[in-house]
Parts: structure tokens; C-alpha cells; sequence
């Protein structure tokens, strides 16, 4: 049977559900209702319906959704019911923001490896991983099978470090250097430049 | 007249083609096209050609745009041809790397504040700006006028944190804690998360 295609933003809305989900369970609550998961994600309730009955039947009408069920589903869905390994590349004040996170653990990752380039930082260790050097990361990514890369170098060598996850079999990278990358099919790429946020907002600033 | 209304879907496209446009003129270039463009970023260059039609006429067909002029287009349509203080609550790993961070002065940002709860961080500085405490953070944002903030603080206290922030005039929050705001309506809030986005690629992985 073929499977089916989801569209990219049905899945790009399952990880905000996930977290909102996670949340409600933190807080000691069992049940809700795709109106409650609305409210609190400014989505309307049935557009949350629709999105989840691509995946099939997470609740009954009238008696809401499981939360603990629904979670484990999601996080099923989109393979989180791992841990991914993943390595960053570039040991700046933004990989060391990443490698203290300690909200990726129980989402699905584990920073495993840290690799830089400057002789200063290589051999010291950031949240007890060892920083190796760049001229080794082909080789370390490849024998450690990491697919999951996050990427914090400056723009100007983004594309040939990019380059070189992608020859080392990286199939997915979170770009934090402000630049556009060209990468292969079957490799993902997301971004995150906190100024392309800003910029988006003050358009409708008076 | 009216203002036309334009889709917030082409407002979020237009920071990524200005950062893909002063990329260009870093590289000494002074003409581009919406072939080009779509190329680097992997949109159809009639996209493009659509979006930027809806602000006016930018180039003609056949000898492409002229890069400085529809950079300073752009960055008046976002408001970013003036540079907007920001305030940055948490001055934690992210807060730090956020203040830190080189690129926001050129994209229109300048960190102004630094707002924090901790005894041991209030009156030390992070890149010369010295950190406050959080209790006088709504008379200092409302004294100073800011309207753009990035909440660094962790998700349990980012929701009161922003309260005030709204209170303080804020309009404009970019909020790093994993866990979804509710705002007024005049208020935008936009999201970095980075489990979200590694979650949303490893759907399609193997």
C-alpha cells in the first residue's frame, strides 16, 4: 500500500502540539479537547482535528483525547520515541547554549558530539562532551552513524561545512548561521536566525 | 486609500530574501534575479516575482533587480532602515548568546537590556550593557519606550514574564522558552525552539 503523503505543515504543527501536550502532563491533566489545545496555540480547534485524523482516531467527539495517548502517538509519529544522537558543529556561544539545553533530552536528542576548528577550544570540554577538531568530523560522524546535525558556525563557512555533514551522512540540520544552504535532496534543512524573526514583527509595528 | 493588506505568509518570506540580498552585496554583486534568488533559496522565482510585486515594481523584466535598491526597499517595507532597541529577559545561556551575537546591529537590533531575577547576575554586564533585576523591568521598558523583546527565561515563568512585558508597551516578543504565549491582539509573539524543529525533520527520517 502506499503510504501517505502528509503535507509539510500538517507535520510542522505536530511538534507544537507535542510540547503543548507535554505541558498539559506536567501540569497533572489527563484529558483535553481540540478547543483547550486551540486556545492555547492560537490554532483553531478544527483545523487540530484535521490534522490528527491524518494519522487516524486519537479520541472519541464529546469525550476529548487522551493526553498520555495522544503524546506517545505524536511522539511516535515523529520518531521521538528515540533519542537521536547529534552533533554540533562549532563550540561559539551559541553551541554552548545548545549543549547546556536541558530541554532536548526528553524531546528525542542528545548532543553527542562537538566539533570546532580552533585550537583553543578542541580537547576542552562543554557540558562534559570533548570539542574534536573539524579536520575529524567527516570520519567521527560517519563511524558514529549521526544524522541530526545542528549547525552554529559563522555564514561564511556554513555551506562548506554543510557540505561536509551531507558527505557524512547528516540527513537532517538545524542551521544557525545566517545563510541559505543548498543541500541535496533527501537532506533537510531548518533555520534559525532570531533576526529574521525580529524583522518579521516590526512590519507591523507603527 | 485603504492600506492593502498583505498575507503574513509573503511578510515572513521578505527578511530571507533581504538577508539572501545584503549576502550578495557582501560579494561585491549589484544586479540579481528572481531565477538567482529562487535558486539560493529554494523558492520558484515566480514567487518571489509575486511577492515583491505587491509592494510596487522592482525591476524590470529582462535586467533583473538592482540589489542595493531593493535591499533599501525592503528593509523599509519591515522597518528595519532604523535600528529598534530590544530587550532581552534571561541572562542566562541563550540571553548571553543573544547579547553577544554581532549580527543584530546591520539587521536593524541593538540588545538595550538585560533583565534578570538572579541576585548573583543583577549589576554585572554581558557586552557592556549591565544586567537589571526583573522587578524594575516594566518601568524601565515603559521609561525607555521598547517595543521588541526576546524572553530567555524558562518556560514555567515565561508566560507571567510576559505579562508584564505587554504591560511595559512590549509589541513584539521573539520567545526562546519552549512553551506557547497568550498575547493580546496588537501583540505579536514569534517562537525559537530548536526541539521543534529537529522533531519536524525527523519525521522523514528512516
Amino acid at each position: 500500500m502506499a503510504q501517505k503523503i502528509i503535507p509539510d505543515i500538517v507535520i510542522g504543527r505536530l511538534p507544537i502540539y507535542l510540547r503543548s501536550l507535554t505541558r498539559l502532563l506536567e501540569q497533572g491533566r489527563q484529558v483535553t479537547s481540540s478547543q483547550e489545545l486551540g486556545e492555547r496555540l492560537g490554532i483553531s480547534a478544527a483545523q487540530i482535528r484535521k490534522d490528527l485524523s491524518q494519522f487516524g482516531e486519537f479520541g472519541k467527539q464529546g469525550t476529548g483525547y487522551n493526553i498520555e495517548f495522544l503524546t506517545k502517538k505524536i511522539q511516535e509519529i515523529l520518531k521521538v520515541d528515540r533519542v537521536w544522537d547529534v552533533a554540533v558543529v562549532g563550540a561559539g556561544d551559541v553551541g554552548h547554549a545548545v549543549a547546556y539545553y536541558g530541554g532536548f533530552h526528553q524531546r528525542g536528542f542528545r548532543i553527542a558530539q562537538i566539533f570546532d576548528n580552533d585550537p583553543k577550544k578542541i580537547g576542552t570540554k562543554i557540558n562534559e562532551i570533548t570539542v574534536t577538531d573539524i579536520a575529524n568530523m567527516e570520519e567521527a560522524i560517519h563511524k558514529a552513524g549521526i544524522r541530526v546535525a545542528m549547525l552554529t558556525v559563522p555564514a561564511g563557512v556554513a555551506q562548506e561545512v554543510t557540505d561536509t555533514l551531507v558527505e557524512a551522512g547528516v540527513k537532517a540540520i538545524l542551521n544557525y548561521a545566517p545563510v541559505n544552504l543548498v543541500v541535496p535532496q533527501g537532506v533537510r534543512v531548518q533555520y534559525i536566525d532570531p533576526a529574521v524573526h525580529l524583522q518579521n514583527m516590526t512590519y507591523y509595528l507603527d
